[in-house]
């Protein structure tokens, strides 16, 4: 039986050979391009519909389809500090704003966490005269420290 | 005369003792509040009028009001993987997603980074029956890798 | 003025000098001994009525008081694998049990994870003719990873 | 001849072509759901009837029951500090209450430490009109420093 | 199908047993050996053309070729501080330098950086009777930090 | 006395106080900026002479001034892998391209090192109608490893 | 008041100025040389009685006598890995035979740890005409892997 | 031919399959149990008569018997702190008791190491009605540094 | 085709094979056993002369005769901190004796290096009464940090 | 009373003031260069004379030259990788040539180590016309593994 790292590299290469994007996948699974990309690249669960859409596309084995459905291990880089730089900027992001976001949002809401669990986010292209940016917006719920 | 770090120790005193919002600083100084406390965290650079305003609000030296105006040396975190629980949530999102970002921003743009540096970011309460929520607007120019 | 540091330590030295327990300061606090003493050891925001009464009973200075009512920034082992004995053992019980953990939550409850914020705990004493052993209950609200 | 890592994969993939939960495996075992699958990911040690139990029910080959009777190299997790998410909040409640653990454990019982080795616990969802909860109950024989 | 790093290696490889010069392929690629040699490590991305040029001469599988146009995770080293002493010689270049070049570009800019991905360089041979020298002529667009 | 870090921190902050550019000292010191630069941030070793003149110009007490002819303990960085933005594009630059500057300085020399010691560099603005660009140009001693 | 750390260096201190034995500081507290030299050195809890015994013989100051009574945050080594050649050949021992001494103890025990709480160890000097030796005899309680 | 770690895994897999223990080994090698038990797990060097008998009880094939008769790469753990419990009690016995080692052998012998190279050691089961204890004698030579 | 590592392994084994001394094999190279050694061992870069002696003596194929003058990645250790005790010494006498060799190169010679790339060394047996001991001669040639 | 730290830094100081050679500071103690840098810099244990002898040099108070007798913590770097480009390239010779000296020295001795303890050195400047080399001559005594 695949691993699930199996099933992710897969993908990666079902993907290419087929020149399938992943907004297309995201529309035949059904949930936004930002979620189906997670999943398959091993980071969410699927349900079975989901998985057995996703397999139909990039026509993966069952072994696949059910791993998909599976709780992953989650974690998707190989280091600590990641050394591709698109993704690094994000590392630097937290980095310079770390104590920034802790302020901003304690202010807002007092003690307590942004969810990344009961979190969603949506990353679009901002168009602009000086050059193009990327646009993410994220939205997480707010859980307060609860006292007992 | 001050390190930069004596200086964001002060300034996080100074505004609990008067009891300022980073909003309120924010806006004597006259740029957003996710700008205004990254400098003021010891992340960003001043303008002399932007640091005396901070200066006068706060009720700074002289010598604090200058290092406000020189380039620090950025990073906010005491360690790689950050402890606090708030700030390590993020973390947490560049970790599950870190290859999401990628992919789906290749996908739009090809090879090349958000950039970090031409950036922006708005961070604001998004009421919600179920639990308010934290929303936060990314903004970074996109630049592409370039042959030569 | 005092750095959150400084106002554990003071709470440590004067806790010992006034040869107070943990569960009298929480009584007069009015939480339970294990919120009390995590907040007390800088790891959680106390209100002004919860920060007096542990100042009255502690003779701290105002500003300690104060910094009892600033949200912290948490974590509180020098290491990343902690050297205490004690504390070791509950990092070995994470890495013994951490995929076990894994394994029966998602079984129960599906993709997700225990809070660690909505989170609640209780340490007692279990008497045992084995010899007496430590009990703790812990209570986390299951936070469900959402589609979207 | 299979290394215990093979058999931990094994048992992963068997457990879910056959569609078992857990619970009926440690069932049949005769032990609890927390000792069973720890055991069965590779960090407890099995009885020869316990092994044959589990092998019968999963269907593992006669090396892979040998396996599951040998003490195993302990430590579930690839990293040190870990990524995913579910089993990250164990650690940050070790990171956020290890001092509380260490200054409630000592104020009821001296010097000495929870032992990790004679350890039971037990896991259950606790219903809860605002979510369900994890419950996790702990008991672990307090082990006293020995003067000499 | 290969992974990149499969490609990496029978590049390796093929231009070994072929007597290639990385400068005799990217003359046929049509971009700098600095660029092209990039690429075919596994660090850029290349079109079609180009990826089917390095083909031909390197006389690579198809999917190899294919692999050579999709972006690669990028990072080229096995570890945080590199071992081989050439390659080290740059990290500690950055090592001893690095406040040096901080000081000396924001002292000529301002607050910003020097991109690394709108970047290009030469490496040549500079004569030198004492003994030849390595010149490297680095260039990348200044970017400053935007106040918002 | 005081320790070389002081003399760093008070070269530092006596800069600023007298608004004077490194460029401006590295004239009154005799060399370029590059290497003047370093040596005042702690990682070079002044002639008497020269250390007089920085003194002088920065008004250093003679403890500073013998500081500065003495070498130094070299490295500028607190962290393996720099969390300065700027600085961390160069730690990027050696992690992308690091196998690139092995391949090609081999092809060109042989096996052997570009010296870090027996090196200087060029730091200059670079005008450009897309965005003005730093130029950096590096000469370092090719040094071949010898067979005995 | 003083911290755990402020009253082992003054031990050490006040030891060597007055010439005494770890042996004869022992003799006074009443317990073996191994046990209160760990406690003396910041890693063992004592009685008032032995405290003030201690206290009385190097002359320390009520403050310290307390502290020698409250339970310490142990670990005695600043690195990970100890660089004090002396203390790395037991971390040598450690590496070697980690292995070794899991085998055999399971041999023997079946699974299960050698107690560090419930533990003892005896240091003497071991005369052998080719060069005295170090001998240490540990005595740890074995403590068996409870099922449950 | 087989690398050190294949023999290693061949071991225990074959005594695990002919049900021998360490010491009928080691009786068979004629050696302790300790030292046998580390030769075989790839930490030390056997004579060809030696590796010969392992090979026979074990039915080695004659590649493996000639790999334990080379001097093998040492060092028997997977990671710097080891995540085994019962490893990780003798790691926290140089944590706690490093210093505790480091002075009392200073104390008896001067400054020097005690041996982890001319060292025996002996692991018995000691008798105990509170629970059977491991007991380790463990004799090192003491080495002085030598002034030169 | 091999890579640099099979190489490496596959010397080690014929060596052990044909039971060749590394000092024969330096021999039919022509070179001292040092570099021999080092090279064999995947560190230095040999002639196509060198090679086939080398590859004739061991009886390597062709492709290992390619691969031993190509330039290899240096560094022969898996870890930062070396386990194995023979090559921890090493490590250790860095550590210890680090700031000595810098503080009497320094004396002699003012701020450079030793080089390690204009390197040589010579390892022998010195008879003493006392037990042989191991000599090594390490001769680097001084290169001054140049001023610019 | 001062900490081993606060001596070697007084050490250095003096030494600066004074102008003395560690070679003439040797003299006065009767040692060689090498050991009593070592043991001034904080690694090695001095006689009561030595003590006395370096202290009238370098006007050291009465404690310094007491601490100068005791038992050093040793280890004279202040990362695991040394930073500093001198003390660096000894590292890089445990790194490239460490599988070498384990090789070399097996082969003269069979398995063991060379100590770094029973260990003497000599720096000299070895003249030379193509620029002058450092000579380092090491002495450590062979020591076998012993069988048991």
């Amino acid at each position: 039986m695949m691993t699930r790292n199996d099933v992710t590299e897969l993908v990666v290469t079902r993907r290419l050979e087929k020149q399938l994007s992943w907004a297309a996948i995201a529309e035949a699974v059904g949930q936004s391009k930002e979620w189906t990309t997670a999943a398959l690249l091993g980071q969410m669960t699927m349900t079975r519909e989901q998985a057995e859409a996703a397999g139909r596309l990039l026509d993966l084995p069952p072994d696949a389809v059910l791993q998909l459905q599976v709780v992953p291990y989650k974690g998707s880089l190989p280091t600590v500090v990641p050394t591709d730089p698109l993704i690094y900027r994000f590392y630097e992001l937290v980095s310079v704003y770390g104590t920034t976001f802790k302020a901003l949002i304690h202010e807002e809401f007092g003690d307590g966490i942004m969810s990344a669990i009961d979190f969603r986010m949506d990353l679009t292209r901002e168009a602009n005269p000086n050059g193009d940016r990327v646009q993410i917006v994220m939205s997480g719920k707010f859980l307060p420290y609860k006292m007992y």
